[in-house]
């Protein structure tokens, strides 16, 4: 899996770290970044991420065998659609975004032939943003998905599956509504409980917080903007699990009214099991 | 502030720690530990916290200058009153529970002249347990939360404040209900809630969990027994914070159905900021 030339759109954490990821591992022999600033192209160059920078995302596309867009999710679909048009036959179309099923849905049966695109998210990140806190190592042996529909070229699916694994990932296929559904418990839904804690805390009390109140409520320091995009994006599954929440919480009353030892004994129990098995 | 013989009672990782800062500090000629299990008293001993263990609570207290109860809160107070009739005139109670306002009403009143207690809270603890995982620094700028009431002898707070200083620690008084409140927010219901996140995630989906699952559930880790005693003890100010959860969720269902993407951007955006001013 190398290519001549990698394109990374956003060159934020994830796409600095990408670039920085790419080149270590030899994966193409030049990487270009696009970005909507100059200054965030300077650094993402200073500091080894891309090559060369562009504000011209279709100047950079057209150069491009690989593009990645890291960008949030709310505008990756109008992206991919800004450029295929302008992309050499042959060229592969991935993202990194954090929701997969309204992008899909958008770009699908839209590009022009020769031009795939196949949806992937790597699981890995930080509640830190820009190319200055890119790391070359942020994707090795993390879980990235990828995922494809029934309509999706398979040969494109092996090539992107091949660029995650030269990074260090391990690949999972998921079709994009499972994707969603899965991360909306295992992403979202701790970065929305992690803002509820947040807000909850008035400013008199900061002092009493210690490590606890920081470590669950870490991800809520993430970029609102980007949050509130995802949580659109994937509103339905939210709405599910937010209502799985208030279920527990329902019950958790009740345990509390009436004193019930045991059930919050069990409930308790239960969840040391889950953290336990997740290891550090 | 510096005692003959310190007795702890319950050598975990509290007490370890206890013993191990207090003896690193010079706080007293001899440090004896209580337990109940002769293992978990002989690591105490092998790693340096205690000088000697102790089965037998009276047997200890009668030796003792200073008594620090670290053990569950639900037996702090028992404890307290079945050892105050054999200690010696002047001998200074406090503990490490995390609730105060059931231990200090039920021992307040009810203690022979000459022996005091004052309730102490260290903001300082860990997932982990056992002496094994105990930590000379556990109290080196953390807060200490010590909770005097009107009736509460000032000598006794002094030597309780300077007691908790000596090991580091950054005293601050509260009442013991306001304690309770505080802590209902700041520690106990992060608590909850990552218990109640670890308990959504079904088995299949622990592979697709990244670093924000883990740092939002890290706490729930803890031991169950501990933490179901401190939800029972601070249960109204634990259903009071529990209520404040749910209105939050239930606006947060509003703007997700109804696609209020400034509302959520504003939610998001304070949580950011309360997250920020709390540092690592």
């Amino acid at each position: 899996m190398r290519s001549d030339t990698l394109a990374i759109v956003g060159v934020g954490l994830i796409g600095g770290s990408l670039g920085l990821a790419a080149r270590r591992r030899g994966l193409a022999r030049r990487i270009v970044g696009v970005g909507r600033q100059q200054k965030s192209l300077d650094k993402a160059v200073a500091v080894g991420a891309v090559d060369e920078g562009f504000l011209d995302l279709v100047a950079a596309a057209r150069q491009a065998d690989v593009i990645v867009f890291c960008t949030p999710v709310d505008g990756i679909a109008d992206q991919i659609l800004a450029v295929a048009p302008h992309c050499k036959a042959g060229t592969l179309l991935t993202d990194a975004g954090s929701t997969k099923a309204e992008i899909v849905r958008a770009v699908e049966g839209r590009l022009p032939p020769g031009v795939v695109f196949v949806g992937s998210h790597p699981l890995a990140g930080s509640e830190k943003r820009g190319p200055e806190h890119a790391d070359a190592d942020l994707f090795q042996d993390r879980v990235t998905v990828v995922t494809p529909t029934p309509r999706t070229d398979r040969a494109a699916v092996a090539r992107v599956t091949a660029f995650w694994q030269a990074l260090g990932s391990h690949v999972r296929l998921l079709p994009p509504d499972e994707h969603d559904q899965a991360l909306a418990l295992t992403s979202h839904l701790p970065h929305l409980l992690a803002a509820v804690l947040a807000n909850t805390l008035p400013p008199q009390l900061h002092e009493l917080t210690a490590t606890g109140f920081r470590d669950t409520t870490r991800v809520a320091a993430g970029d609102p903007a980007l949050w509130s995009a995802i949580f659109l994006q994937n509103r339905m599954a939210m709405l599910d699990t937010v209502g799985l929440v208030q279920n527990h919480l329902t019950d958790l009353k009740r345990m509390l009214m009436t004193g019930d030892r045991a059930a919050l004994d069990a409930f308790l129990t239960q969840a040391k099991r889950t953290r336990d098995a997740l290891g550090n």
